[in-house]
C-alpha cells in the first residue's frame, strides 16, 4: 500500500483523487495540499475519504509517512516543487509540462540523478485505449517501419485571452500533447520542426499575442515525417485522432463518443459528436497513468514516462514558437538546453 | 454479336435498353416492342441506335435475324410470351415474377425441356457488388456452415393503392427479391416460411388487402434459418442489407449512397442517405445481369438464374401469403406444384 | 447513506460488490454472505472494505442496520429470499430471473403489495450508453411510431451442456435479456411470440434438450413487430446490437470494442472485434443499475425495473417454449398467471 | 452533336474514348490519332465505332468537321498541339499538366485570348463523387469559413526509376493533382508552401533524384492553411482523402471500395481496400470531365476547368521544388510567370 500526498486540489487534482479513491487499491491519499483551501473542498476530500487537508504542500513533504506526491499544483511551481519532493525523498508524479524554461527542467533532472526517486510526467493521452492500441501496432511491427504520422487536436472552445497570455502559448500549451503523442507513436526523437499558423478563431487570442490555429511539420530521427493539426475550436468537440502510416500498412484511431447510435432520417445518417473536452475523453487515461506510476512504485520498475519525456516536448515547443517567430524550419538542436 | 429484342418500353425495357447499347459491346438492340409506342418513345429509341420500333412483340418472335428477347412487358404476360419465344427458338431474358401463378411457370419449364434455349430470370440483385461479395465470402466458406441469414429490405415509397390491388400482395411484388436473395446467399433451399406482418404504412394498403411491414422467418433445407423484415416506406431511402452468420463468422452488407462524406458540427456527424431507390442502387447490376446473359448465349454456358430460380420465389411467396392468412408455419411443399 | 447486504459472492455478487465501493458514494457494504464462504472470498471482501463476511444470507436479513440487499445467490433462491427479505423489510435489488415459476413471481408481487420496499430486477443491459441512446430517440419521437424492432444477441462461447440442463433452456436463461430489450425499446408489451430455432452449435446442447440458435418473431400490443436473432456461439465475440425502424426514422446501435483503431495493409482494413463478454461491455452498466436502485431508495421514487419488469419476460420466455414445442406462434395470454 | 478527334491512343486516351462511347451520347468521335497506330488500336477503336485512324494528329486538327480535340498524348506535347489546336479553330479538352514550363503555359493562355474557343485541363478528381460532395459543402456554407484543409494522397505503387526521371518529379506529377484539390476545396488560392519530403520507398527513386514521401503546407490567401501528405506507396492501395475543417464544422470523406462487405471473425472486423487505383476509382469522374466540356461547347459557357486552372498547379509545383531544394517556405510569387 502506497501513501499519496496530492499537491493542489484543482480541477486535475480532484480527477486524480478520484481516480485514487476509486480505481486504486494499493494507493491511498493521506493529504491534500492547496493554497486555497476551502470548507467545501475539504468537505468532499472527507467525503472521499482523505484524511487531511492543509493550505500549505510543505506538510506533504515533512510527512514521512508519504511516499509519493502527486504535483497538481500551477505550472510555475512544477519544477520548485518536484526539487523539494526529490530532497524530501518522495516519489513524483508531475503534471505537463515541468516547466516552459528549460533550464529550470534540466535542475529537477540534475536532482535525480542516482537517486531511486520515481518520477513520471502527466502525458495523460499515452494511457489512452485508442493510441495505446495505435501505438501497440506501430511497435509489434504491424505497419512496418513508420513513414508519415498525423495528429489531429482540436479542442472544443478556446481558452480565454487572459489564460492565453500566461499559457506560454498555443505550443507549450495545447501542442506540447501532440509533440508527446508524435513521439510516442513514433518511437524515434523530433530533430526539427515547421509551424505555419494563424489567428482565425478568436481575435482576441491574436492580440494576447497568440495563434489558434496550426500545422506543424516535424522531422523524425528515423526518417519518417509527422504532422500536427491544431485548432482551438472545433464545434463539433474534441476532435482527437492519430493515424500511423509506414511501409506494411496503417494504423489510425478516431474519436469517442457516448454512444454509437446511428439515426437515420430524412436528413442522412446521423452519428453523434465526439465526447466533449479532456475530462470525458480522458477519465480511464488519468486512472490509468497514476496505476502504472503506483505500479512503478510498488514493483520498483521504471516509470513510462520519465523526466526526459517532460523535456523533450518542451524542445520541441520552444523550437515550434521559434520556428513560427522566423517563419523558417527550425532545428531542436537550436534551443539551448 | 447478339441480336436482341426487347419487349416493353417502360422503365426498366429502357434501363435494358441502354445497359445494353452503352455497356454490352457483343449485343445490338435491333426492336423494341411495346403497345403503347408513341412517338416520343421511338424518337428515345432511335437516338441511342434501335433501329426498329413496333406495337406488336410478335414482330420480335418472327424476325429470324434476332436471337433473344427480353421480356419487360407486364407481369401477366411473361409466362405468356415466353412460351411464344420459346417456340420461336429465340433466348430468353425474363424480368421477374414470370408469374404468380405455379401452373403457368410449370408450362414454361415443360416447354424448356430439351431446348437448348438460354432461359434468365431478372433478379437484379443477385448482380450487385455488396451482395455478391456477401454470397461470395460463403461460397469461399469464411463463415463456415451458415446459421443465421438476414435480409432488410425496405422501399423509400409505398407503391399507390391501385398498384397493391394488382401486385399480388406484398410478398409477391416485393419480397420476392428478399426470398430469392435468401437462396442466392445462403446456398440452399427454403423449406417452410412463417410470417408475421401488419399494416402500419398506409392504410390504404391494408383497404386493398395487402400489408406494408412484416417479419418472415424460414427455415432452410442445410439447417440454417433466415429472417426478412420489410416495409413499404423507410423515409431515410431505400435500405437494403444482408447478413450471414455462420460457424466461422459473420459478412454483412450495408446500403451504398451518393458519396461516403461526413458532415460534422454541432449536431452530430452525418453521412448521406441511401441512395434513393433501386434504380439508383442497381444500375449497375441491372447492366450485369444482360451481360451475364448475353455471356451464357455467346459462350453456350448456362445462365446464373434459370426458370428454377424464378419459380422458388413464387412458391416461398405463396406459402408466406398462406401463412400471414393462416396465422401459422407453412410448409413449401403445401404449395401445389 | 444507505447500508446494503450482498447475497450470493460468485461473479455477480462481486462485480456489485466492486462497483458499489469503487463508484457509489452514498453505500456501503457492511456484510456479504456465501454459503460457500471461503477464507479467499473473505479476504477479498476486507480488501475492498466489506466489514463482515457470513455463510448464512439470515444475517443479513436480521441486521437492522442493513437497509437494502442484493441478491445474487442462484437463480432457484431469488424468489424465496425475495420473500424474506420483503418481510425483514429490506429494499431488493434481485438478479434476472426473479424465478422461472411464474406462480412463484406472483408470490413476490403480492408480498409487495402496499409495502414501501423498493424492488428492483436486474437488466443491465437497459443502463448500457448504447441502447439507453437507442431507448432515448425512441421516447423523444425521434423515430415516430415503432414499426419494427430487431435485436441481435449472440454469445461468444457457449455454456457447458451440464449448466444448459439447469438453465431453464435458452429462452429463459439468455433470450430473456432481449425479451426485456423488446419492452423497453418499444415502450410496449409483447402479446405472441413465434420461435423458429435449431440446434447448429453443439449437438450436446441438443442431446441436453435445449437449442442453440433461434429467430423470434414478437408481436407487441402497439401494432409494431419485434424479432430477436440469437446464437450461443459468435466466434468473433459478444454481439449485442438493436434497431429501433419507425414512421420517421431508424435509429440503430452496434458493438463496442476496446478501441476504434483500424489497421489498413495487404487484407483489407480490420478493426477489433465487439469486447468479448457481458463482463467487458456491461461493465458500466452494472454499476449504473445499482446506483439507480440506490438513487430510488434515498428519493424515495420509482425503481427503474419493477417486479413486474421480472415477470413479463419469464411470461415470454414460456410462450416462447411452447412455441418451439407446438410449432406454431403462442399468445403471451396463453401462460397461464 | 459534337465531332470529337482523340490524339493520344495511350490509356488516358483509350480511357475517354470509351467514355464518350458509352456515355456521353451528344458527342460522337470521328478520329484517333497516335503516332505508334497499330492494327490492334486499330481495331479496337473500330469496335468502339471510331470511323478514322490516324498516325498524324494534324490529320484530325485539318478535319473541319471536327469541333474538339481531346489531347492525351505525352506531356512535352501538351502546349504545341494546344497552340496548333487553337490556330485551328478546334475546342481543347487537354490532359494534365499543360507544360511543366510556364512560359509555354503563358503561350497557350495568350493564344486563347479572346477567342471562343472551350478549353479545359484534365483535373478529373473535381468530378469525383467524394470531392464533389466535400467542395459543395464548403460551397454552399455548410463548414463555415475553412480554416484547415488536408489532403491524404498515395499511390499503391511507386513508378519505375526510368519514369521518375523524365516525370517532372513527384510534386508535378503526382502532387499536383493535390494542388488543384487544396484549390477547388478552399476556393482559394495558394500564396506559400513548404515542403519536408523524404526518399523512404525505394533508394532507386531517390538516385533518381526525387522524393517518395512527403508532408507539404501550403497558406492560402482567404487565410486557410493547407496540408497534403503523400506517398508513392501504400500497400493498402490508392489512398485518396480529403477534409475541410471550418468555423462552423468539418466535412471529411474517405476511399471507396469494390463492395462495403464486412467480415467480423477471430481477427475481427475487416472490411475491404480502397479501390486499387486511380482507374478504378476515377473512372465515373473522367467521363463526367469530359461531359462537362462536351456541355460547356454545346451550351457556350466555360469549362469549369480553365487554363489558369492548369497554371496554378504547376506555379505551386516549381514553388515546392524550390522549397525542397532551398528547405524553406516558398511564396508562389517567387516563381517567375
Amino acid at each position: 500500500m502506497i501513501t499519496v500526498g496530492i499537491i493542489g486540489a484543482g480541477r486535475i487534482g480532484k480527477v486524480h483523487a478520484t481516480s485514487i479513491t476509486t480505481g486504486i487499491p494499493n494507493a491511498r491519499i493521506k493529504t491534500i495540499a492547496d493554497p486555497f483551501m476551502n470548507p467545501k473542498t475539504a468537505a468532499w476530500a472527507k467525503s472521499i475519504g482523505i484524511k487531511n487537508v492543509t493550505k500549505d504542500y510543505k506538510d506533504i513533504l515533512k510527512d514521512k509517512e508519504i511516499d509519493a506526491v502527486l504535483i497538481c499544483s500551477s505550472t510555475d511551481t512544477h519544477s520548485k516543487i518536484s526539487l523539494e519532493a526529490i530532497k524530501a525523498g518522495k516519489h513524483i508524479f508531475c503534471e505537463k509540462p515541468i516547466d516552459h524554461d528549460v533550464a529550470k527542467i534540466k535542475k529537477v533532472m540534475e536532482a535525480l540523478k542516482g537517486s531511486k526517486i520515481k518520477y513520471q510526467v502527466g502525458f495523460n493521452r499515452r494511457f489512452d485505449h485508442n493510441f495505446e492500441a495505435v501505438a501497440n501496432a506501430v511497435k509489434e511491427g504491424k505497419i512496418g517501419n513508420p513513414q508519415i504520422i498525423k495528429i489531429t487536436s482540436r479542442d472544443p472552445e478556446p481558452p480565454s485571452p487572459e489564460y492565453v497570455k500566461v499559457s506560454g502559448g498555443m505550443f507549450l500549451d495545447m501542442t506540447i500533447h501532440d509533440f508527446d503523442m508524435v513521439r510516442y507513436l513514433s518511437g524515434s526523437e523530433v530533430t526539427e520542426v515547421y509551424v505555419q499558423a494563424a489567428n482565425l478563431v478568436d481575435p482576441a487570442i491574436g492580440k494576447a499575442g497568440d495563434v489558434d490555429t496550426a500545422i506543424i511539420t516535424l522531422k523524425l530521427k528515423n526518417g519518417a515525417i509527422a504532422v500536427i493539426d491544431n485548432c482551438r475550436k472545433a464545434v463539433y468537440g474534441y476532435d482527437q485522432r492519430a493515424e500511423v502510416f509506414g511501409s506494411k500498412g496503417m494504423i489510425a484511431c478516431s474519436n469517442d463518443s457516448q454512444s454509437n447510435a446511428k439515426l437515420s432520417n430524412e436528413n442522412g445518417v446521423t452519428g453523434e459528436k465526439p465526447l466533449f473536452f479532456f475530462l470525458e475523453r480522458y477519465m480511464a487515461a488519468y486512472q490509468k497513468e497514476v496505476k502504472c506510476f503506483i505500479d512503478a512504485i510498488v514493483n520498483k520498475k521504471a516509470t513510462p514516462l520519465g523526466v526526459k519525456d517532460g523535456l523533450e516536448p518542451v524542445l520541441i515547443g520552444l523550437a515550434a514558437k521559434k520556428s513560427l517567430k522566423e517563419h523558417r524550419p527550425v532545428k531542436i538542436s537550436e534551443i539551448k538546453f
